[in-house]
């Protein structure tokens, strides 16, 4: 198989850019040019354990890099995957019938047990399953509390990270976001000390990719995802709360704002989170003492 | 059951709000007041035809507030509701097992007859089911342009949009962002016509929520959701050109960047697509002659 069909993060592209003068009526300047897409590709997760063959567990769009990391922090966060004990191999398919355009769009993980939580529904983008039960932000929280072993209420107690600290993380993000100069469309992650040097940062077109990414990292590292702090470049929803607690962080700083859900679980799960960092300003939504406020 | 239950489209939290000075160690002056989130609580869509009891389809985080547009919206956009006329009724879950909390998150759209197309697991975020196929974005491609009843290549041939039009969408859209405006956290979509006029505008802490809302209310309107533009807040991935080409839109505008396979799909389905509008430029991906290049 040719290694060119490996989609790498970026596309090349030919485009029409116009720019216009502000007077109305103004027809513009128009200048044909090449430029950078960040590369979106369907990826498929397959999980296996002795005595299960591999089966399909989720299908994410996201860009192409750092997929076996990917795999694996997405199993991490729903809480499928305990720690890197349990991992024998992360693989793309070689299955026979994938054809050479698939290949690198399906990640297997096998584990060398049985999962300690079977990959659940929850939150489906599309399911056929008939369900009796209903939904609530109260359930999705206590879904997630019921990932965490760790008892999380003085897991972070001391932690203490200064405001030049927080403020200085978007910029280190930012700095290591290498397809985002090109294209100017992705996400970032980052998991950082509680200085603001960063253990590992990653980039997806998907805000939720990139958490995983990072997760995963750590993971296939043989480490513990538990940082003190988590940026990442765009806003706080429910979902990346959820990666942050079970990846077991002190602080989850944002560039964008928070949901009411998203600070409703960070305050129940002992997390810290702040929002709209940038510009020598941020806003603290839950456990403010860890950021000395 | 208490109106007082059903969640609102933001949420009242206490907040610290930090500002340090420009100076590094500068402590920086804390400011506890009163904020407003946008509220983000999950929304499960069920499905019911003659024959057929009600079945959940999806379950989406999103913002409280026409529900039943999402919904409605959502199904077009998957081609399973070809048109209004297929609709019997849409409501909330009157199930006598779900709490109170839960009834406003479970909306039920009953049709007629049929759908033309079942409800299937693609792009489900997770799913147990065993599938020996794998995916990429050629297929991805290809099942998109399979919803398309109509024969794209025509459609939108001789629409043209000036560039003073698209550059005033996304204040248009800004301007009808009333909880945005309130809690900086919402993303927005609108339908509008040729000359900039909107049919439609919706807030959405997802994405691609707010693009299903603006299909939906046109479709529960009677009408067609198809319209010569569609402006989002965000980025153009994927899922959003699938929504705009099953919606039949002629051109798609973004304030953000789009992906690789975004445009590929544009490039195939026939829809003109704008990137970085905003500040006086933009950049055309495809189908540049509808905006005068």
């Amino acid at each position: 198989m040719s290694r060119s069909r490996r989609p790498g993060p970026s596309t090349r592209v030919r485009v029409h850019e116009v720019r216009t003068e502000a007077e109305p009526g103004a027809d513009g300047v128009v200048r044909r040019h090449e430029d950078r897409l960040a590369t979106e590709e369907p990826l498929e997760i397959r999980l296996a354990w002795p005595g299960r063959p591999a089966q399909r567990v989720a299908v994410t769009m996201r860009t192409p890099g750092h997929d076996f990391e990917l795999a694996t922090g997405f199993l991490y966060g729903e809480g499928v995957l305990a720690s890197a004990e349990d991992l024998r191999t992360v693989a793309y398919c070689t299955d026979v019938t994938l054809s050479p355009e698939q290949e690198f769009n399906v990640v297997t993980v096998d584990l060398s047990r049985p999962p300690r939580r079977a990959p659940a529904e929850r939150y489906a983008g599309l399911s056929a399953a008939s369900s009796a039960c209903g939904v609530c932000g109260t359930e999705s929280i206590d879904d997630v509390l019921a990932l965490c072993d760790v008892q999380r209420s003085d897991r972070w107690a001391d932690l203490r990270v200064s405001a030049d600290v927080l403020l200085g993380l978007p910029e280190r993000l930012r700095a290591e976001q290498r397809v985002f100069d090109s294209t100017g469309g992705l996400h970032a992650a980052g998991l950082f000390d509680a200085d603001g040097s960063p253990y590992v940062v990653r980039e997806d077109i998907g805000r939720h990719n990139a958490v995983d990414k990072v997760v995963g990292a750590r993971v296939l590292g043989g480490t513990s995802p538990s940082a003190p702090l988590l940026c990442v470049s765009g806003r706080i929803g429910f979902e990346i709360v959820q990666k942050a607690v079970v990846a077991d962080v002190g602080v989850l700083a944002a560039v964008g704002a928070p949901s009411s859900l998203a600070v409703d679980l960070a305050t129940r799960a002992n997390l810290c989170t702040a929002g709209f960092v940038k510009n020598q300003r941020f806003v603290v939504y839950s456990h403010a003492d860890r950021l000395g406020v």
